[in-house]
């Protein structure tokens, strides 16, 4: 089974540890980005991945390739070009102290890209699944185009699409990024977060309802967390249908890196989608293997379909294995 | 405005991590002491801040200097001279077991220097605040004299005077420091930890009383820190003033890096009775910054009075700025 | 006092932090093994501690023997030969994500060694006490040898033997485990670990108390790990003797590192019967020293029976101490 | 263009910078092997390149292949089995003091997989060029039989065969080597390294010639290393043909890490070959690219055709790009 | 002594020692610009140092600050705003492979900064030198005009200048490069590099001559780098005055890292020039500081007027001084 | 056989690779001493070697004391006690950059311990040999005495005794240094260093030959260190006895750590006498030695008498041993 992600990779830099921006004279280097880490999850997961993205035709951008092909996500679409790689800075919270995101994003490769330059037809052949998330159209009017494009090849080619609106408001304002869900969802079959139509309403239960019924989707999940302390979150996530809404149990983490949590949890719900479990135990798988991901260190969720397993039985949680 | 500061700055070496002092092979290397921490502190949260020290002509010395004036510390009245920069190394303890500190500062630069080395008419020109700690005359008679010297032209130029009396029983008997706090204590206005008259009395509400009469002070500040593991910590404090006792809210803390944590509660007071704050505020404002240092690693306080608030509008605790 | 312990030393690899063993770019390198592990923490409580194992004559041989010479253990009777050291990769566990261990020991320079090559009437000559676990045996039927040949000279000349069952999977089944323990066990004074007797009874009162009886054991102790998360343990321990049940007080802990931690209860153990603890003191100190374990990185526990006893004093847990 | 080699991966694992084995706490850890670093080299030359190999199933054998993967190797053709990775541990030399390599590599996955395990026809489907060296044969009789079956087929199917032989006498004495080279000499037509025939004769260019005429080769090509320190080396290669012998310039080379430098040289010469570089040529492509290798950390040559041809140009060497 | 420079200030991002960048999993992090370098090795120097630039007011904007504050430059007169602080990645090249460097600087703060937000009166005053170098005008329109001003009030407040025209290709073609050079070096004292007049002349010596004649100049400096590996340059330069020409010595280094090395000799002219050397000691003090940059990690000349006379005087070069 | 030394182990900071003390955010700490140093070297040689020290009475007395521990030295006569354990800072030179050094030992354990707590019978009962340098008499009155003591014993008890002169001029003025020498001379049978008549002869071969005639020296030795830059540097020595003058062939060394380059000649000489060398094998082991540690990270010279003799050898300087 393949699915395709399209979306940026950045350049990830924080510092190690529980240092400030403010001491860091060094940076950890990885490179992330929504999409490649659910592409990441699936390939760990047992699933062809692959991610389309372009990067600038330099050793920084081959890097970016590189962290994906290393955990066996294929880039064989993806294109050279542009200038720059975004980039973004992270500093880890601790305690009472949140963490920090400096994004420098504008003018990368990926956003930058033409419309054009990504055939769909081609790209998305053998694919059984398209994932993009709302961070994608924010970039550009023309990656929006691409977006568009991506999910109606997806739909005529009778692949499953699913989509994370992840509404970042340092990217757009809302009522634009609004536009731009309503033109994709029709497209979509499984969306994460529900849509702020902009008339009050915010109860997750009847917005959720309202999209399956206005886009004929076919679930929408909702993550729920609660930060006590930088270091301690409780997690857990909803998913809800026609035949209704099915929460998964909570977890209490100690927060190793929350970064990527949201997109472990879309990983997690297309591999069980993809594997035939009802929404009761898709809900369970998902919310199981994002858990797993706030104790890994980057963006990544490097767990495999046992380890999920083992915790959802229960009776390996936090033991040592021999 | 600007507050200036006396004391020793010493090279603090620390294992990484939570390596015990025989597993080391490298120690991390930063230069503290309680009145640099305050002065880093203020100057992260935009005052001008002087730390008056002496350190050996030397390059080790020099470092020491250096790291406070990456954080916008002057230190253009610092004396070069002496044999030696004290030096600390601090173990941090984990769970059961406790942290370790073994102080190696006999001899240094600043215990060594005579009391008329330090021109305080010139030095505090301008300033707004002087600080010292009761640290500064445990180190030598002539030191001593050097802060009785500091105190009292402060008073006469005009600028208000904090003491944190910081007693540490490896330096001098109570008997001895009892003696200096008292011939200090005329020239201060805020004093931070109450006095131990010697009598057995040993309510802080007492004492404080006692000493706001005695001494003219207008306020006195205590912290209350509950140990529950070497891992987690309270954190809380009360001001008391001729009108009443303010309490701050309590902080359920992981904390990260303990050491300067008194200091950065006076930096935080100093902050809010410099901007006007009342005492219920201040003691607020300098409780959340004090907690936010237990997150972050080294002895200085690096954050910003928009980090202090965030911390107490509540909204912010912990989670990702992006 | 002298303690001798017989056993493999391995090279324990294990990534910086939290990383997953799939993000290791390098390996924390130690030596470690259970019976190397007690003989260390022996060594740290001032006793006179000797490790008899068999390394490779290369300098990865050495280095294993220098890691335990550091904290004062003596290897005068450590065998050189044999064509490898056995290894360990560890991945620390987090939250809800369990550490991993894989051995890669088979072969190793004390797995191939003569059950004649150890003289034990030499090795014992001036020792107080001879400890082994069910590791060792299980190594090889040379080795399951050399065990039998060292309890019972130990015996005839008076030393008292202690022995950590420490029953692991990967290297027998039980029924072959069970066989070795059998012809151990009549020349052990101490027993850590409730033997199964294969019948079905798993109460560790009772079958304790079938030990003390069948094999004349002075005591059975039995370390009780609750396991909330990777990083939240419970952790105490009870003693069974003729005279009856002794239960420590109970540790909430922080892990930082929990291998190595039934090692740690073994020499605490040890060193309370050398000197003459009570049972009901003995575990209380086997227990505290153990808890202490969890907060250090490595296989050792590198603490001082100071330590042990500020925890049972209970006034400095988790304190800095100045 | 698709190349694809045969052989064992290991984790390698080396102190930092110029650390002694017996000073290290860490290793840095990375995965080699021959074959796989030919495999590597190439991929960063942009060609095709696959590893054929056998990994344990468990995280530090994935750990092996993803080290590939990430520099584009295809694993697709890798099995899963046995019992353990073979690692081999390096120490630096530097100066008057030479390097060290201590193997462990007995019992390895790949050296206990069966002849039959490896289905050649599929496996070198598509291929353009199979590569060996005399490594694999080493390590068991069935890889002896396995590399066999391998040239075989390769032979039949039309596929250009090249051989290191790479002889390593901790493996197995050249009696036994010498057997194995000769019959896996008929179906190769390049190879690196004279064959020793035994009679005493030592000269490269006759070996060579006799080489090529006793085996149809097209070319043997042999490196000329002179070592005046561990730090300073001269570096250049003979190529023979019938046609005469192509000697390369000479480069005197500051070591960074000398390991995997004739593995550099081959896939140097394969890429020229593959491109219809005439020997001249690709004498010099080939030196030019392991010259290179010798200023790289770690067992990979991890330059692009175009660093090499910068190289070979003259014009940069040594010089900032900016 | 004051001296003011004006430049972008960018973040250094290279891996640790030799690694290529696709073998990075972390980058040294430090804050560099070619006038922030100068105005460090002035400060290093004893001299009074001033940076003039505009970084985005966020963590990684002030960090830039303080790292040159650590080393007592003034930042008094530094702007904030924009969005994104430049950076470059860089690789260290060895042996024969050479270094590498990946701009990533455009949108900065600095280069979209408007002309007329820098008040060149107030930032100029109390200053006795003010540097540029022809990087800054290729940033923008804006800041050639920026440029323009602060020179032309340099020139009428009595200020002495200098600039090192540092063309690089990358950021524009020579005849813009030219057209800027051409305006600014009317009220230019001091130039470092010969201007390319566009007539084919090359010849150092005949252009510093024209340049002398045509500008006013009192001395123009050309350094010399013979690079025979990355690892090895040569390194002299030569100070062209109307009364001739002065050729330093000429020094045989070992390259730690050669960023930096230009700026650190135009500040040690800079300090020779402030101090009245005659143009043969100026030279020599000039690359005699220069040469000691070489030896040094980071673009910073971290040494001291005493470690370049060191140097001069010959006796202590490379030796250890207890 | 059994040679004891006695002197000072101080802690060794030094910034890692090559930064300045101006960068450092960390140092790697070793323990060292110039006595140390050897008797570390002969322990890895594979003699029995004693350390006679004194350290403070806490965890980084310890350390120290574990230092020399893990390399097989026996330290069952150290003193605890006293304030500190003294310690140097090291930055390591490179090209043009000397080396520095910053002594901080002033007021350590062993500088104040008094003459009489040491009990040369005791503590020399089973030496073959007595090492030590003229730093130890440097330190205190109480220690030249304890030195005087120690040759006195160790001359009656028929153990050879060794001398290192190792004059540091920031300990004492070679005036008062002559006279310890001179005092300890008589008891000597082996010296290094040429003592300074204060004549104005300093010719080596006139002095070792006065020296020998005056205190019936066996033989004096003097290493030869030319500097050419802090990087590479050229080392032999000359052996000096009554029959004649015998020099080492020359070594060019690249230099990764030079401090202990002494010692190790001291050890390397003791070693080759124990063994009853001839003068003329004596100078070659003992350079040769030396010139290794030249390539060692830190102060002591970890190879063992097989690297000592393949370098002497000659075959395998620099190549790798596989």
């Amino acid at each position: 089974m393949k699915v395709v992600t399209f979306g940026e990779i950045m350049l990830r830099l924080n510092p190690f540890g529980y240092e400030r921006f403010a001491q860091a004279e060094s940076f950890c280097a990885s490179y992330a980005g929504a999409e490649a880490n659910v592409a990441v999850s699936l390939s760990c997961f047992g699933l062809d991945a692959e991610l389309v993205t372009r990067v600038p035709a330099h050793e920084i951008g081959e890097a970016a390739l590189n962290a994906v092909r290393r955990y066996g996500v294929s880039v064989s679409h993806c294109l050279r070009g542009g200038d720059r790689l975004g980039l973004y800075f992270l500093e880890k919270g601790a305690s009472q102290r949140g963490g920090k995101v400096i994004y420098d994003r504008a003018g990368s490769a990926i956003a930058t890209a033409s419309r054009d330059s990504f055939d769909w037809r081609t790209i998305l052949a053998g694919a059984d699944w398209f994932h993009i998330t709302g961070i994608t159209p924010a970039l550009s009017e023309e990656l929006a185009g691409a977006c568009l494009d991506a999910v109606r090849a997806a739909k005529e080619m009778g692949i499953t699409v699913s989509m994370d609106l992840n509404y970042r408001a340092k990217l757009w304002p809302y009522e634009r990024a609004r536009e731009a869900y309503l033109s994709l969802l029709p497209y979509v079959d499984y969306c994460k977060d529900p849509l702020d139509y902009g008339d009050g309403e915010s109860d997750p239960a009847v917005l959720s309802a309202r999209m399956i019924c206005d886009f004929s989707l076919r679930a929408v999940a909702v993550t729920h967390r609660k930060t006590h302390t930088a270091s301690d979150h409780t997690w857990s996530a909803t998913v809800y249908t026609e035949d209704g809404a099915y929460t998964s149990r909570e977890y209490e983490m100690h927060v190793v890196d929350r970064v990527g949590g949201g997109d472990s949890f879309s990983a997690g719900w297309i591999y069980s989608l993809l594997h035939g479990m009802p929404p009761c135990e898709a809900v369970e798988f998902a919310t199981a293997a994002s858990a797993l991901k706030h104790s890994i260190e980057g963006d990544y969720n490097l767990v495999s379909v046992d380890e999920v397993n083992a915790l959802l039985s229960g009776g390996a949680a936090g033991r040592v294995q021999r």
